[in-house]
């Protein structure tokens, strides 16, 4: 067990870094401007200050450093997670700047696992090169998505075409100009096993019968940054058999195995969102004045800084042991880990920017940081995945089976699981 | 000792209830259709069915409800403070409906109490009969408002004019075209002591050199709806003497008078709106259905919902109580209750409202439930008339007083205070 | 609704507080000699100092203060209240001095309820005259007793005899050489409705077959001042068919009726206790210097002062109008208030007491202190009469059914429910 | 990076778990059997059963593992800390078998680095055998022992020797008549700067002058498993110039460096503990019936289980990574995370004791479980070697200094310290 970074990841991040604080941050206003003479908001990545920094990124070796294997940068997900939590400080621009963006980072997985190389050709090779963005469709209103059996949608085959009716929302991206293809779960035999009732489905952006029927809001955020967040209707919307990934019956399996690393790459953002927050809430402390002495001095805000700091050194070590463990012995082995993750990670996030914001005064709400924004953002991962709740029941019923089925009175292992025991 | 309302005021109550769930939250398509149609968002005011919404509170008697006198409807805090928490419930309407929408009631209270019989006729009178609007010009930017020796605006004495130069940002309500005019609160004598520094002057809108900069947002929110909160830019802003609000150098003193009944009108509004959160949580969490089972089946939906009762009940005495207090041995005997609700309320509503939204899946976060809405609100109350840390220090430093100084020593009392003891 | 005590309360509330200070904690330093002489430290009642408080207990008008009716002192629910919280600022022997000791206080009540003459007449009137103690015999081991269909021990009629056979565990004062009589809940007809199986019997002490196991401990402390906490064995243990209190089956009931004034006693008792913690955390923070300044200075200690007041404000207005509500509407009406109280209670003054711990060092966890102890009795209040999660669980259902149910929109009054709303 | 143990580590961890499995826990009854049989609770070092485990424990390989260098079994604090969690599994018995338990694990270490020859040959040796126990005597009543510079003890050089007088209190251990030496703190030079005032001395047990006054207990428990915490009055104790440890104002360097192996070794234990009480958690929650159904069907009881899974696996990494950062870079270099464990850790296991012992019912409280004194054990560590404040405050100043200071605009690194950065 050690503790540092190999020193080739010490220097991609501090490669990064320097971009991320030199040219990211610094292009900002001029991305702001840019889009703002657009006329049209959702079309934020085609922008040219960005097609820059698209540019320097791929110069810098860190284009597609999400992906594993030799269609992307080769690095494993525990060399990967430092890379997002450096994006993670310039949350706006830097992911897309690396063509690391969610949700197009999770399909590029989902297509490079599953895709035909018809597919592959027609949708990963753009995604990869970053002529054209994606989105994933799975969320639907009225039910309670994080249990898959509820999902609505209806994939139906006839003939040589999958038709596809029922409604999504909170599909993010879809309303960017640039996003050409969705990935759609939806049910194909609501009479199969529980979990064999999904398939996934390519839907390029501009079949008939899909349509945008909204864009959702959060917290008074319409997240055009993101291309937004859609409400959007399928009206016997017909692709070619030949769309389905992978087999039918499998959807519920891709997205069980598009999770894992979605997982890493979101809590390693976050965390980068929360220190930027802790420089932010010590900066404002030290200059802040009030009653003849700064705001620093006052001993609740030192509790807010020192809680800070201990809970962020908790939360990252959780998260790389999580990426080793993916990378050691696979989803299935880190599977309690990235259920951990997921629990941990909003919690402690959202704590942080609370009291970044405080400490800012009125002023952490509104435009001028992007507290605000930040945790509108975080507050949205306690139900990303399906709520706190459900990964915490799930936690508990694994913790609880280990405790209680023990055949081996010493069998319940409590030091750091090894690939070795972590098997069992 | 009883807790049971008066029969008037249990019949007010009624009538309100009613009011506010047949007629205000049933106006509210309406309104929003309206207000869209304007062209003028700020404009919200002056839309038709608001007004007739205006001539039915004038009917039922409740207009005016807050201001106590012959002036208003001539309840005390401890009367009015129940018809707030019904205002509370449909938040955006219900208290313009009755002539009772900060932060007008505010400048009313004060102009009724420290305005020359020329202001009242002038603004207090428009005021009353709900033909103008108004607004409260206190915080600025750049430095810690809640040490009013921070105040940076400068109102200079020159002849028969005060002189007024400096920002002021998170003014609300100045965006709304029916705003008339500004209560500003500057410093006349920089050299005076501490609190007797400030004064308060009566600014028209439309004064020269009186300039709107920008609106300030709260999470993503513009807060159209209560004329914005605007950052405003002072520069040799002219106005007649007689324009000063009580005497120069009593700004401080006006402001800590101001605080009190303002106090009690947003907590039990907060109280409201939490009543209508917990309604919501219970009602989603029983027509929601997750792995075959409503989610109010699930014990944490259920800790959630006890503990959010439990909550409310107990913060609801608590105002209830420093209402009576300022009723029986008045604002200053009340002063350590008025610091409590301030720490109380917003902490214990965030809560309520952060389970309620939970309980919504993301859902709660967008513009289908007013529930993220809601949750900035009250997050701003964490800072409104200074952040909740200065509130609970200035208690801690009373209640450390009174068990360290105490000469008697049975003297330190811990039954609920009564005016008797309270005086001590 | 108003906030004050009626004025004889207050002149009791100032009797009785200046009987504790200076009379009850200053005979403590001779009480524990004279208990130590003793050479049965669970003989603690008998010793003379305690006597010589308890003539002036029933010198000050304040003898069996608890009981309503002819039999006690006369008072209500709420103008005891402000008595118990007195007597739990010095909960060692202030209870004693006045007869108002648990459990003797619920006994005497069920006694004077739903005895027969001829049991009032042999253990009630010398209960109330303090001549003899007594126990209450409900919780088991093995089961969770907060589910009363789960009590095993059994009650059999045999002729003219109940024939007790079972265990029972946590029975306060049992230890006590002066207890002459336990009430023992048990099974009579294990076949009839679930809250019908169950009866409650008086069994002597001396009674053979009853036998004490052994004192459970709480943390380190046997409690010995309470009479400790016995496990009984019961074999074949046999009283007369007259010994049953109320009727066979009766049991469930009287035990809730039991709960009620109890619940308030014991809570009123714990905010006497935490006003005390306050004290002693302002005092200590006041008195105690690190790195040059008293820690009163501090942010944290603070923030802890502050908060322990609003809680504790809030908390001790909920008790009280619960007391209110039993008086007015009865113990039925005020059941969702006495399950709050029972959540709210333990909870916040634990919190007080940990922090008035901490703010003491280390010595705050010794015998030095009296807050390691209180803590060890608050901690067990989270679990007395079923574990907070019980009645979290029970208020929760009665929340979610007052907002689905109701057929009129109008129904769910939020505002503070007064004796005619309560009936609803 | 990587997070897997060393093989050898593994084997050890193994082979210590097996003992303490079947040998150190199947031996606590007869433990306690036989220092119930002594006359002497406080001499249970002496008993045969726990000489045969000290046997066990030298045959293993696992005696004194807690030494680094040739002295001790030769191991990293990374490679210890695995054997210290499991011996946290069973604190009242692991620790002494393996000749590890505190205070002599650090009165050792200081004895090893700072003491002389013959201070070596006298009491490190018999120490390292075994053969005698020691204390450690830092704290003072009256003051704030977290100030190194409130110590009130005087040791006074007069001729060949130092004359000591003063008091010291919870000084564990030396109650227990095995103890033959202590090293006591105090000041040699109050006129000197600030952290060059303290010395350390060697006193033996039996000097006379040197008198226990009384034991402090903790929550009633008087500890004497671990000789307990004793009141020491020092009056005119004299002891050979010889016995200074290292050199005259060299007191705090010793302490500063002897706090950071023993913050492994406690809060590695601590996480022992915390293991145990979770699995006492799932055992319970899965074999008690409440209402028809295990409470581990309960979602409140769940969503305990999850937390405290997700909260001590960050705790356990990041204590071990402080370990290796100690190995790495030094006590120094780790000064920080030092800090952090101390703060994380009692906060973190005293919630998990909590909610284990809240799964027990008051049983959890009493002596049929060890949970109520791991609770008294865990809540003295927020007070042990200053109370968490003390450090949130320290560790807060850090992290300003950090965001503020800085020269290099990318200076703040936040990704995982790794030597090389944390040099800086």
């Amino acid at each position: 067990m050690h503790f540092a970074f190999d020193p080739d990841t010490e220097r991609r991040v501090e490669t990064l870094r320097a971009f991320v604080t030199d040219e990211v941050d610094a292009a900002l206003p001029q991305f702001d401007s840019e889009v703002a003479d657009l006329g049209d908001r959702w079309a934020w990545s085609t922008v040219p200050v960005l097609q820059g920094l698209r540019e320097r990124g791929r110069e810098l070796g860190l284009w597609n450093a999400f992906l594993p294997g030799g269609r992307g940068a080769g690095l494993t997900n525990l060399q990967y997670a430092p890379l997002a939590e450096v994006t993670g400080r310039s949350i706006r621009l830097a992911p897309a700047a690396l063509n690391c963006a969610a949700p197009d980072t999770g399909n590029m997985e989902v297509l490079a696992q599953f895709g035909t190389p018809e597919q592959q050709e027609q949708w990963l090779e753009p995604l990869l090169r970053g002529e054209i963005r994606s989105a994933f469709a799975m969320t639907e209103p009225d039910v309670a998505s994080s249990d898959a059996t509820n999902i609505g949608l209806r994939i139906e085959r006839q003939g040589d075409e999958y038709v596809i009716n029922g409604r999504k929302w909170w599909i993010t991206g879809a309303m960017n100009p640039e996003c050409a293809v969705l990935i759609v779960m939806g049910k194909t035999d609501p009479s199969a096993d529980r979990h064999r009732q999904q398939s996934m489905v390519l839907v390029p952006r501009d079949t008939p019968g899909l349509e945008v029927v909204r864009g959702m809001e959060v917290f008074g955020y319409d997240d055009h940054d993101h291309g937004g967040h859609a409400e959007l209707r399928f009206t016997d919307v017909r692709v070619p058999a030949s769309n389905l990934v992978g087999e039918e019956g499998g959807g519920f399996a891709i997205a069980q195995a598009r999770l894992g690393p979605g997982r890493i790459h979101h809590c390693m953002r976050s965390i980068g969102l929360a220190e930027v927050a802790i420089e932010a809430m010590c900066r404002r402390a030290s200059g802040r004045v009030a009653f003849g002495r700064p705001i620093a001095d006052q001993g609740v805000v030192r509790d807010w800084i020192a809680e800070s700091r201990v809970r962020v050194e908790q939360l990252r070590l959780l998260v790389l042991k999580t990426a080793w463990l993916m990378d050691t012995v696979g989803n299935k082995g880190a599977h309690s880990e990235i259920q951990a993750i997921k629990i941990a990670t909003p919690k402690t996030v959202e704590w942080i920017l609370d009291k970044a914001i405080q400490t800012h005064g009125a002023a952490g709400l509104s435009q001028d940081h992007e507290l605000a924004l930040a945790f509108a953002g975080i507050r949205t991962l306690r139900f990303a995945d399906g709520p706190d709740e459900v990964h915490k029941n799930a936690l508990a019923k694994a913790e609880l089976r280990r405790h209680t089925k023990t055949l081996d009175p010493r069998g319940a292992v409590s030091t750091p699981a090894t690939p070795a025991t972590k098997e069992n």
